[in-house]
C-alpha cells in the first residue's frame, strides 16, 4: 500500500544560462560566506569572480571562505562557521562541486547553532545534540554533475582524526536556492566528468532498490538511470556539448531528489569507509570500484527491480528466465563503467589492503549504520567483507 | 534544450490512516481557522470531529468556518478571512474537496494581507495589487482525489456578479503541510469519485501538453494518466477498497504536482466560464463536456505528445500513421469517460444554450487568459466558439 512522505523544499532554477539570475532572484540575505574549494579551479574558470559580480549587483556583500578540500574535513567546516560567525553572514554560498556544497550547508548549520559541527551528528563520534536553530539559508551551485547536493538536505563531512566520513541534513539544509547551470561544467575534464556522473548514476540505483522508495522517486531514478546510460559517455568523450552537459545534470538533479525522497543504501556506507581511510579517494571512484560486487547481492535479492534498471539502460532482458534478469543490470553497468573510461578503478592501486577490511566492514556500519536497513537485504558483517574483499581482488575474479 | 524551475515546497505526508498524524506532526500555529464546506458532509462523515479532536491532542484551539459551497464565492472568502483576522488566527486547515481547501488558501493570503481577496486577483476585475505579507500558513486535508490543490499554490474563487472564476496564487499560497489519506475518500459517491478523478486526469494530460512542461512534470503526468486509466473505473465500481482509492489519490497528488511544475491550458480556461455563468456545474462535470471537442484540436497539433499519452492509457497505436496517433488518445479519453458512467453528461441539461457562446469565449479569455500562451496552438476567439459548440451539440456530433 502507498505511504510516504513526500517533501523537497528548495527552489532549483535549472538551465544553460541561468547563473545571471543570481543577480536577480530574490536572495536570503545581504551578507554571504561564498565557499569553495582550495584547489583554485574556480578561480581558474573564472565561476568565482562571476559569482562575486553577480552578488554584489543584486546588493550583497559577499565574503570568502576558500578552503575547502575534496571530502570536505571537519576542520575547515568549523573554520568557515567562525568565519560566518564573526562577520555576521546571513546566508551561505556554495560554489563547486559536492564538497564545497555540503560544506557551505555544514557551515550553515554550526554557524547558526555554535560549537562545532560535529556536536549535531547522530551517529560515530558525533555529539548528537539536537540544533537549537535552522541552519542559515544555503545557496547552492554546482558546477560540476553527480553529488545531487543541489536537491537534497545532505552534508557529508569527515573527520580525519576518528576516520568517520559521516552524512547528515535535516529540513533547514535544503538549499533555499539551487541555481544549475549546465553549462558550468563544460570545463570539468573527462574523468571528474566520469566519476561524478558514476555517483549520481548510483544516487538513482539505490533510491530505486532502497526500502524507502515512493513511486516519485521511482520515476526520478528511472529517469536518471536512462539518461546517464545515455549521455555519460558522450559528456567524457565530448564534453563541450551543452546539450549533452544539459542532460546529465539534469540526470544528476534527478537522482539527488532520489536522495531527498528515497534515500542511498549500503553501497554509500562502504565508500564512505574507504574515504574515510583514504580521503584522497574522489567519491565516484570508491562508488565505481565497490559496485560490481555489490550489485551482483542486489541482483540476486531483488532480481525483479534490477531487471527494471537493465531495460531502463538498454539492456535485452528477452529470453532470460526472471530469476537471472536482474544479472543484466550488473552486466549493464560493467558496460558503463568501461564506456566512461573507468574500467581501470583498481582499490589496490589506492593503496587499499587486505588488512583493511574489517576496519572497513566496521566503519560503514558505525558510521553510516543508518543506510543498511534500508538496504534491500540484511548485510551481515560477513557479508560487508566479502564485497570489499571481491571488490579489492578486481573486477576480472 | 532543458530549461525549468523546480518548486514545491509542501511536506505531502501519504498513506491511509496517516490523517492519525495531524495529532502530533509539527503545526504552522496553535490557532487555526477549519475551513470546511457548507454542505455538511465533513460532519456526516465524521471527519471534521475527528480533525477537530486531533487539533487539540496536538496542543491547538481550532475556530470553525463552515460556509464554502462548491466554486467557493469570494463573499465567503472575505467573510472567512475576517474571521480569521477577528480571532487572531495564525493558520488556516483546508478540509474537504478542492472548494473549502482553495477557499483556505484565500482566506489565509486575505488574513494576512487585509483587504477583500479581490484586490490581489491580477486578471479580469482583480485589483491587481501586489500582497504585502506571505499568506498565513495553510494545512491541506483532501477528502476527494482530484483537485490536486494538496500539491500546488493555486487557488481557484469565484465573483459572483461579474461572473469570473479565476485561479491565482504565489510561493506561499502552497500548504505547509498536506495529508493526503485515501481513507478518507471511501465514503465519496460514485459520481463525484468519476467527476473529481477526472478533473485530475485533465491535470495531468494538460501539463503533459503545455508549454511550461519540464521532465519532472512529463514523468508525474504520464504516471497519473496511467494510474487513473486503469484504477478510476475501478475507484468507481468498488468505492470501498483503500488500495484502488490509494493508487487514485497518488495519481491525483502527482497530478496536483504537475499542476506546480507544468501548467494547465485552456480546456481548464474554457471550464472556468461555463462554472463561472453556471456556479451549480461541477467542474470535473465540466471539463468532461469539453474535453473530447478540445482534445481533437490538441491531437492534431501535438500528435506526438497525444500519442504518448494514448499508449500510456493502453491503447494500441500499431499501424496507425503518426499523424494520427493522436487521435488514438481521444478515442482512449472516449473510453474512460464511458468507463467512469460519466458519458450521459450533455452541456444542455445544464442550462447551456448556444447564445451564451460569445460570451463563454470572452470570459475564458479575459479571466484565465495565463493558460492560453502556454496551449500548443494559438487559439483565436473562433476557435474557442467552435470548441464550445461542438461540446454543446454533444459527443456524438
Amino acid at each position: 500500500m502507498l505511504d510516504f512522505t513526500f517533501h523537497v523544499p528548495t527552489r532549483i532554477v535549472f538551465g544553460a544560462g541561468r547563473l545571471e539570475e543570481l543577480g536577480r532572484l530574490p536572495l536570503p540575505g545581504v551578507k554571504p560566506l561564498v565557499v569553495v574549494g582550495a584547489g583554485g579551479s574556480m578561480r581558474r574558470h573564472g565561476h568565482l569572480d562571476r559569482v562575486l559580480a553577480l552578488l554584489r549587483q543584486n546588493g550583497c556583500e559577499p565574503m570568502l571562505f576558500e578552503r575547502v578540500r575534496p571530502n570536505p574535513s571537519l576542520v575547515h567546516v568549523d573554520e568557515g562557521a567562525c568565519v560566518a560567525r564573526a562577520n555576521g553572514c546571513d546566508f551561505i554560498v556554495g560554489l563547486g562541486g559536492g564538497s564545497p556544497i555540503d560544506a557551505a550547508k555544514a557551515i550553515a548549520l554550526a554557524a547558526a547553532n555554535g560549537g562545532s559541527y560535529w556536536d549535531y551528528i547522530q551517529s560515530g563520534t558525533g555529539g548528537r545534540r539536537t540544533p537549537q536553530h535552522p541552519a542559515l539559508p544555503v545557496v547552492a551551485i554546482p558546477t560540476t554533475a553527480g553529488t545531487g547536493t543541489e536537491a537534497d538536505p545532505w552534508t557529508v563531512v569527515t573527520r580525519d582524526e576518528t576516520q568517520e566520513k559521516i552524512g547528515w541534513g535535516n529540513d533547514s539544509t535544503y538549499p533555499v536556492l539551487s541555481i544549475v547551470d549546465p553549462a558550468l561544467t563544460i570545463t570539468v575534464p573527462p574523468r571528474i566528468t566520469a566519476m561524478t556522473g558514476m555517483d549520481a548514476f548510483f544516487h538513482a540505483v539505490e533510491a530505486y532498490l532502497s526500502l524507502s522508495r515512493q513511486p516519485s522517486s521511482d520515476l526520478l531514478a528511472l529517469e536518471a538511470v536512462s539518461l546517464l546510460a545515455q549521455f555519460l559517455p558522450q559528456a567524457v568523450r565530448q564534453g563541450d556539448s551543452v546539450e549533452v552537459r544539459s542532460m546529465v545534470s539534469w540526470a544528476s538533479t534527478a537522482a539527488g531528489l532520489c536522495e531527498s525522497l528515497s534515500s542511498c543504501i549500503a553501497h554509500h556506507s562502504m565508500e564512505h569507509a574507504l574515504s574515510a581511510y583514504h580521503p584522497d579517494l574522489p567519491h565516484g571512484a570508491g562508488l565505481v570500484m565497490l559496485s560490481l560486487p555489490f550489485f551482483e547481492v542486489m541482483a540476486r535479492v531483488q532480481p525483479k527491480r534490477c531487471a527494471d534498471l537493465a531495460a531502463t539502460m538498454g539492456m535485452p532482458l528477452h529470453g532470460l528466465p526472471p530469476a537471472q534478469q536482474g544479472m543484466a543490470f550488473v552486466e549493464g553497468l560493467r558496460l558503463l563503467i568501461r564506456a566512461v573510461g573507468l574500467d581501470d578503478l583498481r582499490l589496490a592501486d589506492h593503496g587499499i589492503t587486505a588488512a583493511e577490511i574489517p576496519a572497513l566492514a566496521k566503519n560503514a556500519r558505525e558510521t553510516m549504520g543508518a543506510l543498511f536497513p534500508l538496504t534491500p537485504v540484511d548485510l551481515r558483517p560477513e557479508d560487508v567483507e566479502a564485497i570489499f574483499a571481491k571488490a579489492l581482488a578486481g573486477p576480472t575474479a
